[in-house]
């Protein structure tokens, strides 16, 4: 099931996993080092075989609206999923306000397990492995909605996610111009000065443009990608011409757009999860009734996306418990291959597991390993 | 408001996690070791302190039904909670047929967040934690519901809960004569077994019985704790006298009881949080109507009870979220006083918050410390 995976081994991954009852850690120093073996390309088009390979098998999994606890400042997220081989969740917050306080407005952390024994196998980092996901399920989207041979790629708002967008898209597409535009200048000279390396190498060229209207100029695909927290219209209906496809990803909660409704309602809309989509994403605009398209159902070719040059397409992404899963599935069976991943000692395991008091008992509260 | 915990201290340990962006963790052999520190008794006397408050404080709390996810060989469930303050999960499975593979049925972890930032500040295991505060849960229930000065527990069920149960009936209520009974003989020889050295020294007596009908003769309290996964009856109705309290807490999912309908009829009946223990606990049984008490408006002295000594209670327990914040916000406090306390690599802390890229960049993934 898993053999499409590049990075895919044979080892029994999980039989070990479980035989220590301790699980794999992967803490943000291991995911940079797997971004240094890897770099961010190659990782994110692995990723893209995974999530494509996850698409593939949607009717398998369990799917539930994520649990969200809210306050006045944010909100705190539990994102779970299934299938019946493994179990995901990942933990995250939003918390607009805490830029103010060197803090970051997102982070999060998952979990995989087995479902056979219920027994936790991994915990990692996700801030990172998000951006990662974010970017790779970005660029699999477009690889079925995009124009053909699309080469000029506008990116509309240049935070946290904006360098990792352009090199999904200049690995999984071909892109090779990348337009870019924020309201605030620094932000654009931030991610320009990421990607230096890859300008000075002539991998890329990067323009930065001092309006909305000028960056999507000559665009074949646009991605918005704004931190406004309320419903804005970056995109106006009149601006955007045929033959694009948008790649919109900052409206993604309620009262969160991007998109003026008349440009949704001339596109092919695509969603991942529609009932999450209608709460979240740009399409919280529209009737409930609107058309949209499951985007499983295109990467199964049981429905069109694009279908000629002069479409306009919009993948109204808002990201899903499945992209989580499929993230940690891929991490995980990346780093069973070292040898030096770290172990957290997370679950007890006494001799005889009724006898948990036992452990307590012990003259010396050593390690278990 | 937290000023009742005995365990209390006045540095601020929030700020202090928050401001290293990485967290607490406390693994199982620093649990065993808070074990050693301080002893099981007087661990379950602060968790019966941080409990009593919490639950005071009932109506502050943003309360859920547990998040689970079912598959053939058992349940993997989050269960969440938060007030104002404070957001926890824990993360528990049940897997009955793990013993088989020398695997623990239930294993648990959880983390607790600033519900003000987002961020998680301490990730800990529950496997052991969840023992402890299962049994100081009884422990602060019985403190409202037992017949006065009892001394003798009748403990039906000596599985993994047994000797924690017995521990804080003991440090709580001052039991001092435990009968046992489990329909495996070695079980109660365990239990025995590993509290000899309180036998040893006076502290308590025990005295294994060879039937539920003997094991309840002179008991002022009968816990119920038995793994039976069915609909069972341990205790049939003309077994038990009045002028008792039963600690039900094996009956504790849909299709698992201990207790004939009939006793429930005759009984005053307690319970967590009624929505959950309506499906879960052994009141399953009886009409969605039958009367029942939530416990936090007794412990607020809203509802009566025990209120003479010829009554019959029942605490039917199924453990609920709130629990398991008490448990980690105690624990939470007590490893803050230690400066030896481990932390974790979990959350991406860019010094632009902005510029999560940048730290893909550099030359070396090191630790952020």
């Amino acid at each position: 099931m898993y053999a499409e995976s590049p990075f895919n081994t044979q080892c029994d991954a999980e039989k070990d996993a479980l035989k220590s009852s301790n699980i794999t850690f992967v803490s943000v120093s291991d995911m940079l080092a797997l971004i240094k073996q890897y770099g961010v390309e190659k990782l994110i088009q692995g990723l893209v075989t995974t999530l494509e390979a996850d698409f593939k098998r949607w009717l398998e999994f369990d799917k539930s609206p994520r649990f969200a606890a809210h306050s006045s400042e944010g909100v705190i997220e539990l994102m779970p999923v299934a299938d019946h081989q493994q179990f995901s969740f990942k933990y995250v917050n939003g918390h607009p306000k805490n830029t103010q306080i060197g803090l970051q407005t997102v982070t999060a952390f998952g979990v995989l397990s087995d479902v056979a024994s219920g027994y936790p196998l991994m915990l990692c980092e996700m801030t990172i492995l998000t951006a990662l996901r974010t970017a790779a399920t970005s660029a699999m989207m477009a690889k079925y909605l995009a124009p053909k041979n699309s080469k000029t790629l506008a990116m509309i708002g240049c935070g946290a996610q904006s360098e990792f967008q352009i090199l999904a898209f200049k690995a999984v597409l071909g892109i090779e111009h990348v337009r870019l535009y924020d309201i605030e200048p620094n932000a654009s000279e931030k991610c320009v000065n990421n990607l230096k390396n890859y300008v000075q190498t002539n991998a890329l060229t990067l323009e930065i443009c001092s309006s909305a209207e000028e960056v999507i100029n000559g665009a074949d695909i646009i991605t918005t990608c704004t931190a406004d927290k309320r419903n804005a219209t970056i995109l106006t209906n009149d601006m955007v011409k045929n033959s694009v496809h948008i790649n919109a990803i900052g409206g993604d909660c309620p009262g969160k757009t991007e998109l003026d409704s008349a440009l949704l309602d001339r596109a092919q809309v695509f969603v991942e999860y529609e009932p999450q989509t209608r709460i979240e994403g740009d399409i919280q605009q529209l009737p409930s009734d609107s058309k949209v398209t499951e985007m499983y159902k295109v990467i199964l070719g049981e429905e069109a996306g694009r279908t000629n040059d002069t479409q306009l397409t919009i993948f109204d992404g808002v990201g899903f418990a499945l992209e989580d899963y499929s993230a940690l599935r891929f991490i995980f069976e990346l780093v069973q291959q070292n040898k030096n991943t770290q172990r957290i000692e997370l679950l007890a395991s006494p001799k005889d597991p009724r006898n948990l008091f036992g452990l307590t008992q012990m003259q010396q509260a050593v390690s278990q390993q």
